[in-house]
């Protein structure tokens, strides 16, 4: 009888989480002997819809996966028996035995707001390296960055009021839900329900009774009782399971240890306020209401905008999918090679999908109290006034750069959102932060552009 | 240093991939000497948007975790330092140490159609048992179920040309790319980008070059030469890096062996239209057009309604994270528990989210044809005719399921796919399939409601 895959991802072999179309050009490259150094920016070529930021999320993973990059010598068999490779030499598939990333990569740190355009990440190695990194690299940028942007966004609706990460049950995969409670903690999240993201990450975890609970005892109010009993610190009850008021009143016999509610369903605006009245009534207000079932940004501005007495809000789908807008259209694009000792800019103009040439450096200028005021991205080297964004993590394939921990990431990404005036972080109908193109930049552009018709459209 | 944290999943420690309130729910009924059986049925509330059916897809990796799943005595150890469980016994935390998942599963089979709120997988076993299991089920089922059902949307619409998944790159992390290529092919996609899938699914791995080979080049024509020596057998060239007609001429020049020509921007319909003219022009009426960038279900169909002639689709972003209806709501309840021998059916009725009680079961009518005619949802063991949906796949914590191969689940799918009448999978304005509940449940589910109400709404 087969047994059940897990489909985890081969920690031995990293090398084939991976497009075919990369380990076919790095046997082309191999053949080729185009061991040339290569370089590739990874930016993002529109903001999604409803977003005018972005906040940089995931280069931890993606330096994990960078210094364990490797292929199993069954990973390798199963290659090298691929009809597609048939015409490849033997030399290739001795090379990945012994494959490591040996590159160079800048990044912009975790926690940074970054706008179109904008290159959060830049990897100078081999060519064969870069373009195998390719795949990984985009997928655990892409799905980080949505998440700590969509989070930010949830956070700042809530106006202080704490925000809880409720989603892994609706994420894409167990995996995704993990990744969603890092980077959604990035944007601002106090916590997660996720216990093994909560773990490893030192943040908080956060949780305690489902309706299941409720529904194991003879009644409501036993069921409140006896989880008080266990937990006396931390009695946050569930009071929506049979009817939400009723279960209201249940809760406040607890007393004065009863430590929170939760409201997951129906009316959240009026039945907080009844709620919030019971509490009241019956001496605990200091008890804090916790609203949970569907949540968005819009809707935490809305219940706040009427006056709802939530104080915190646990928020799952709508965050851990970045529903409103759930794909980050993040690119990774030759920009340079060299070749014989020389450098040779690069660039694709497709349609409605052309690459600027050349490595390149974002300069962000503030005011004097350090408000973000707009962004040039230049030429790296160009002479621009502005803090640069992008920085060394990686020298030949080791990592040249301390890590900051989960708080310092998070405590960036909320500077940063502190420096970006209102105007440009509205929920809707926010203003389009001004990012320019250096003239050095737009003329190697034209340059290279210009240079390359010729040669290639005939 | 800090050394980059890659966030795996803990394939030692499985159970605490979920949410802390199970664990403190866990807790609690273990205070309580809870240890009646349970039962708990997954199913999706409602279908979302644009869904007109359901493909169940991810019970093999929910075995798998099922079969897995325990807690390591770090993550134990770090369960009982929190401050929540200060309260908790020690006896609890020894339970944890020999903790395995000992109880029985009846589900759907993969690759069968489903509809909203008809229970996919049940769970009977200790209640702390199923509840652990809720939070990595749930996220486990409802991706691979969600990308099944947009992927089969997606291949409709292609009325029998190829279907490629290219998204990796854009699902929600690596290992969300994974589960993707998994349950696109469920859904009926003929292969995907992603090698690991690939090899550990043994389906089929495509792809050949991107961008940055051609730029890699002096010149295009140059870039194609060189990669059709290589990979003469193999040869899918992509001509839009500069300008698609003159790459299409370009790619002409390689001869009777070039077997594709890849578009991956611009206006499909009229460069497919193009291009399709320089190959026969060319003498070549067998080299086949494939198409990429950002499609989807309808820009598929629009396409083929206007006669492009493509051949084939590399479809990524909008297939692996369902774009346009991103998550699937599956929910995970309790519907009936043993006490003292006598079984307890529950239910909860939260507004909107009202539940039914008891174990059920989903009968399925067909036509002499074996065309599905309607669904019946009723209690287990009533007598209703149709086929029974549900089938056991793990008694005592282990599988008594003869798992199918990925080609079987195709298979299957694809099977229910026509037996599904053509107004039922409509991409848009689909009929509403009929799926009523047996007089036997409603009568259930009405005397158990007012039992509960009487005892609890006061």
């Amino acid at each position: 009888m087969k047994e059940p895959e897990s489909l985890f991802l081969p920690e031995n072999s990293l090398g084939i989480v991976t497009d075919l179309y990369q380990i076919t050009m790095a046997a082309g490259y191999f053949d080729q002997h185009k061991q040339d150094t290569a370089t590739f920016e990874l930016s993002v070529r529109h903001l999604p819809k409803n977003r005018s930021y972005l906040i940089a999320a995931g280069l931890e993973q993606a330096l994990h996966y960078l210094t364990h990059i490797k292929f199993s010598t069954e990973a390798i068999q199963y290659l090298r028996q691929s009809p597609v490779f048939n015409h490849v030499s033997h030399k290739f598939f001795e090379y990945l035995k012994n494959y490591r990333f040996s590159g160079t990569v800048h990044a912009v740190p975790e926690g940074t707001i970054v706008f179109a355009e904008e290159p959060i990440l830049r990897v100078t190695a081999p060519i064969i390296e870069t373009q195998i990194a390719e795949t990984y690299l985009l997928s655990t940028i892409n799905f980080q960055t949505l998440i700590a942007t969509k989070s930010s966004r949830v956070v700042y609706a809530a106006k202080g009021r704490e925000v809880i990460d409720f989603g892994t049950r609706r994420a894409h995969g167990p995996q995704g839900g993990v990744l969603a409670a890092r980077s959604s903690f990035i944007g601002g999240c106090n916590g997660t329900s996720n216990v093994f993201a909560a773990y490893k990450l030192g943040i908080p975890a956060v949780g305690t009774i489902a309706h299941s609970w409720v529904m194991a005892f003879e009644n409501e109010q036993d069921s409140f009782r006896k989880f008080h009993e266990i937990f006396p610190d931390n009695t946050i009850l569930l009071i929506d399971t049979y009817d939400t008021l009723a279960g209201a009143r249940h809760a406040a016999l607890i007393g004065k240890k009863l430590k929170c509610v939760r409201i997951d369903s129906g009316d959240l605006l009026n039945l907080s306020r009844e709620v919030r009245k019971i509490l009241d009534a019956g001496g605990l207000p200091h008890v804090k209401i916790v609203a949970s079932g569907d949540l968005n940004e819009e809707r935490i501005d809305d219940l706040l905008r009427n006056g709802a007495p939530i104080d915190s809000f646990g928020v799952g789908t709508e965050m851990v999918t970045s529903k409103d807008a759930p794909a980050l259209g993040g690119i990774y694009k030759l920009v340079e090679r060299e070749h014989d000792g020389e450098i040779v800019p690069m660039m694709k103009f497709s349609e409605d999908k052309l690459t600027y040439p050349c490595r390149k450096q974002v300069y962000r200028a503030a005011d004097k109290n350090g408000n973000f005021m707009g962004d040039v991205i230049g030429l790296e080297g160009e002479t621009i006034p502005g803090t640069p964004l992008l920085m060394p993590v990686m020298k030949e394939g080791k990592i040249c750069y301390d890590l900051p921990t989960i708080h310092e990431i998070q405590g960036a990404a909320t500077d940063n959102l502190t420096r970006l005036a209102e105007p440009f972080k509205l929920l809707k109908d926010a203003k389009t932060y001004p990012v320019i193109k250096s003239k050095g930049l737009e003329a190697k552009r034209q340059e290279v552009e210009k240079l390359l018709r010729n040669i290639n459209v005939t």
